[in-house]
């Protein structure tokens, strides 16, 4: 009896009764089944609601990415209980490596997303703010809320692994709770991860449930506060995006469908520079890479028509030396489909395809895939085609074949180039293999209006690319038009995809209560204690230093000039700087930015343990000899980053708002610096 | 005979036969009539693209800028004729300021967005790049591109101006072509604003079109790189959101629907404080401005029990001195509706809400629209209603009364209030009015979650406020759930909209080459000429200069501190220094970047006429004494802004990328430094 997968809803796992029998990849034998029993959705839903959503925002986005770094380690600890999972799928190791290592890796990447780019709490604040009138009495700003509601993420059978955590670590840093659907054909090996991570303790209960086979009325049950995201046929998106109560409650969708990539060999490019062979690899390393079934594999191959031939030649010899066949085997560099279907599915468009271009490399050419069973295994040869006339036939544009199949296709020019480029109508993903940077400069900006991501990969670029095939976590993934026009990953963009944006208006005062940042001319607290000298926790956004004066004499422009060997002449040229803008020698800006420094640093040791850096200086007005500055220091900024130093002490990032005045309070130079600030608890 | 409204299409103004007549709001006279003419919708699309696009390209984000602004000196030369037409609408003079200036001032608005926000060029780098690899080989970014399509913009009826120019504003800016579709009942004032457009010669051809009567099959002509955005009710919004044309080529469709906005009054508020008479101010204001005919018009006022019926009170009191009637009247403070269409539509909503609501203020109370043939116009009388079991009954959280219409409803504390706002299911706007900024700080953030916009309104707010029913062009517009899940406007986020984002891979000098922007690791040219040497036009991004070295000396850190003031006990302090995390003294991180400032400086005048500011700067490692630093300097970014300053001379800003490196060539710190730099050209 095979074991029956499970889906995890409303903190339960059920499934008893098995249903639809899952295969394995290589040899046909059963691997598990899905279950029979009915699904509470509404149940689901309500629970993601009421038990998730209050679970994820008792943490925030600082604790969140902690759990999300502790989980990506646990996973990295388990891998080996998925990577004997996945070889089912008809992954080999490098295959699984990208799925399951891939998606651990993503977690560690949002993990840092949160611990750098997000605050503590649960808000964010996209300022700056900005006054909306002339006497600072009103101002508006822009923040970034949980919503409240819950995510759904429907996945392709493609990466089990990766193609959930891709999608659940922005959203459970977001504070989202996540019902997570994975394709069925595949979904064993995403049960099996669920479980680890449920498992692990490091996940709220609510924040993740599984859903093994259909979906049912999940989507009737989704509310306006709710997100669904999609990655599979753009058929099956083109139906989820009119669902009426999708429709009714503008519920976001986001959609990564089909998408005939394109790589394009640049003019420049002879056959005898190492560019060329990047081409021809980097092609049939999409074409056998998880058997070609990645929504990122290079479909079309196009090339200069004076160097077809050659490109086709290298090609095939590459595409001769793969070896293809039951995973556990070694020399194996090429695994089978995920299901039979999916085999019976890739040889159909295959032959629609025939129909309109040549067979350069196929079945024909030597495929016999190795090891045991593997007669009854989702097995299909590399198969690399040729489109004569690319500009007139738009079914090589058009038919995308999910497996190890690849189009060659000719252009006389750049231009042509790129209306090739264009005719997938909306990619994920393109490469430019050039030595040209001008050529890059051209082709690029002109191919990303219809591009996801673009990849410009020369011999300098090759030694540390990560390939045409492979979307980063800092980078958006996700095409327009056919790809489905949706937006994934790409850093903390993605996090606010599952935030709701709003804008806030009101008196400056009013702003940093609901921001919890120092916004200019709100009120502030002019404390006894030098705000230099409060721990992080005793710190509040708000204390503030007004500092004792000085003024600037001629010596000190003369000294600072000495020490800096800064002689411009506005500083000390009476004749020229005359002549300037300002009519006068004025003093240097940096020595402004310095004698600040000097007003408001408290010198003995103290909580305040560096300044580490400074943000958006402006040189507002020029300070002249005489003029009396002095400065104010308002602690603008906490971020509770849960860090200690080398020692145990633990401490936080404080930004502090500078606004250096002079004698008619005109502000002469405006900026934030960043220190870090020791605890008082260590 | 009344004029012939036409539609301008491929570059032609159409319509000769009168199709359906629109009359006055005030006494029901024939204002304009419709077309019957059949338009090409295939040709406005084409146009659009081949015209349009390559016309609107030929300029670039700062060009359009400026086209911009001069574009919102003709309208505001012109407006008297603008209000002249609005006045048929039904609107008060006020009503038309805010429809008419409030159009022109999103021009502007967006005319600096464009100069101060926006690079030369039509590509804007969204950066930082960040390493993709270990050795600096390989690395990404992201950029927005024009998408080289058409943006279709379906208009409301209650802002004629505006809302055509709040969408077109931002789409014109990013290169993109419009065409344009007012609502039929006030298009006559639409038109007449578009002619004034094209008139202005300002706009390339092929980048406004207007539409006049139904839009056909125009959607069936658009592809992936295209638009479509929406304001209306949500049952229209709701068709063309599953429009088979623009799910099949997944194209963005960008809703702004009903929504009834909220106003709470908190409980800190007592009838005695002002805060309390705003409150009252605000809904009546939101009730009688545009006859209540606008998508962020309160609609429902959520108050403490306790203060129900003074708040009624005052409400009433203010209502009954609105005066209504024929704006072209002195006194008249409140026009007609839009159309007798509307006025029906309102009566009926109006009854439907009194199945669960109570009359507070209506018809009823002494309402006499003043002017000569107001019987024939279609004015209504501000109504307030009272729920008196909001918590329980949805009808008046659900039905939008589209006139002078709100409903009083009480809460008992602070959470029911919260409760009662999101009942909306997704707004565009509420306002929250209280003293505390405490309740400011909990009611928001929670509200954000179901709000686009929010409004913290206290008496020092009110000074300056824009009030609850105003967009800003600065301010995001649109909300979640019912208010149709869109975004508009909000700055630089709305030109965004207009852009396609790609990710770019590759080698930084590939990077720089696609981006414009010198990237960190690229190929530099060191010249002989210093580059603060060379003007504007000559300068080119990558120009680099490596500075000689200079050793930093104990001597550095003592006069550096007798200078600044700035006796910090890191760099004075021996015996504490020891004990911090670095072990020793180190220098000021100001010295070190005075110094460097003293290394790159060209001391005699030059095309560099100032340092106006500095960003990102980090230290990344100390110095101490005895370590050799040099800097390199490269121009990393060039700004066209086409400014002259007081003596004509014209001038760009320039970014400089600075890196500061130690005798070990490990970077020590790192910022951008911002200059405004002459051109040659004058």
């Amino acid at each position: 009896m095979t074991t029956i997968l499970q889906s995890h809803i409303a903190g339960q796992w059920v499934g008893r009764e098995a249903a639809q029998v899952l295969r394995s990849a290589i040899n046909g034998k059963p691997v598990a089944s899905t279950h029979a029993d009915k699904l509470d959705f509404a149940a689901a839903v309500d629970h993601a609601r009421r038990v998730g959503v209050p679970n994820l925002l008792k943490l925030d986005f600082q604790q969140r990415a902690e759990r999300l770094k502790a989980l990506a380690k646990v996973l990295t600890e388990r891998k080996e209980e998925l990577y004997a999972i996945s070889a089912h799928t008809g992954a080999t190791r490098t295959d699984s490596w990208i799925d399951i290592e891939g998606g651990s890796g993503t977690l560690f990447a949002y993990a840092g997303v949160g611990t750098n780019e997000l605050p503590s709490g649960n808000l964010v604040h996209e300022g700056p703010a900005m006054a909306l009138g002339k006497k600072g009495t009103f101002a508006g700003t822009h923040i970034l809320v949980p919503r409240g509601g819950v995510a759904v993420h429907i996945n392709a059978f493609n990466f089990p692994v990766w193609g959930m955590l891709e999608k659940f670590a922005p959203t459970f840093l977001a504070g989202m709770p996540c019902i997570v659907k994975p394709a069925t054909a595949t979904s064993y090996l995403t049960e099996a991860c669920v479980r680890l991570m449920l498992q692990s303790g490091l996940l709220p209960e609510g924040s993740l449930q599984l859903v093994i086979g259909s979906t049912g009325d999940l989507l009737d049950h989704l509310e306006g506060a709710d997100v669904v995201t999609f990655t599979g046929s753009a058929d099956t998106a083109a139906k989820l995006r009119v669902h009426p109560n999708l429709v009714r409650h503008s519920i976001p969708f986001n959609a990564e469908a089909d998408s005939l990539n394109m790589a394009v060999l640049a003019p420049d490019v002879t056959p005898d520079d190492e560019e060329f062979d990047l081409f021809a690899k980097e092609v049939v390393r999409e074409m056998t890479v998880k058997a070609g079934q990645k929504c990122t594999a290079i479909r079309r191959a196009i090339v200069p028509r004076q160097h077809l031939d050659a490109v086709a030649q290298r090609i095939k010899a590459r595409l001769a030396k793969v070896v293809a066949g039951d995973p556990s085997l070694e020399d194996v560099r090429m695994g089978a489909l995920a299901s039979l279907d999916q085999k019976r599915d890739v040889a159909e468009r295959v032959k629609a395809l025939l129909a309109k271009a040549e067979l350069v490399h196929g079945e024909k050419d030597g495929f016999a895939p190795r090891g045991e069973g593997v007669g009854e295994g989702a097995f299909f040869a590399p198969t690399l085609l040729l489109a004569k006339d690319p500009l007139r036939d738009d079914a090589v544009h058009d038919i995308e074949a999910f497996g190890p199949v690849s189009t060659l296709m000719p252009y006389e020019d750049l231009d042509e180039a790129l209306v090739l480029a264009a005719k997938g109508k909306g990619s994920l993903v393109g490469t430019l293999v050039t030595k040209d940077p001008q050529v890059a400069a051209r082709f690029i900006p002109a191919a990303a209006a219809t591009h996801g991501r673009l990849l410009v990969l020369d011999r300098e670029a090759a030694a540390e690319s990560t390939g045409h095939g492979s979307p980063l976590p800092m980078l958006k993934h996700g095409g327009p038009g056919r790809a489905g026009g949706g937006e994934e990953l790409g850093g903390v963009r993605a996090v606010k995809h599952y935030l709701q944006r709003a804008a806030v208006q009101g008196s400056p005062t009013m702003l940093s209560a609901v921001t919890g940042e120092h916004v200019r001319g709100a009120k502030v607290r002019d404390s006894d204690v030098h705000p230099f000298r409060k721990y992080f926790e005793d710190l509040q956004v708000g204390d503030s230093l007004l500092t004792h004066r000085r003024t600037v004499g001629e010596a000190d422009i003369v000294n600072f000039g000495g020490i800096s060997g800064d002689y411009f002449y506005m500083h000390f040229d009476e004749v020229a700087a005359k002549d300037s803008p300002f009519g006068k020698r004025i003093a240097h800006g940096y020595f402004v930015l310095s004698a600040a420094a000097g007003l408001f640093v408290s010198p003995a040791p103290g909580p305040v343990l560096a300044n580490y850096g400074l943000d958006t200086l402006r040189f507002v007005k020029p300070v002249g000899i005489g003029d009396t500055i002095r400065a104010r220091l308002t602690a603008k900024r906490k971020i509770d980053r849960r860090k200690k130093d080398a020692k145990g002490v633990g401490q936080g990032v404080v930004a502090w708002d500078v606004e250096v005045t002079n004698q008619d309070g005109e502000l002469v130079a405006s900026y934030d610096i960043l220190t870090l600030v020791a605890k008082r608890g260590g």
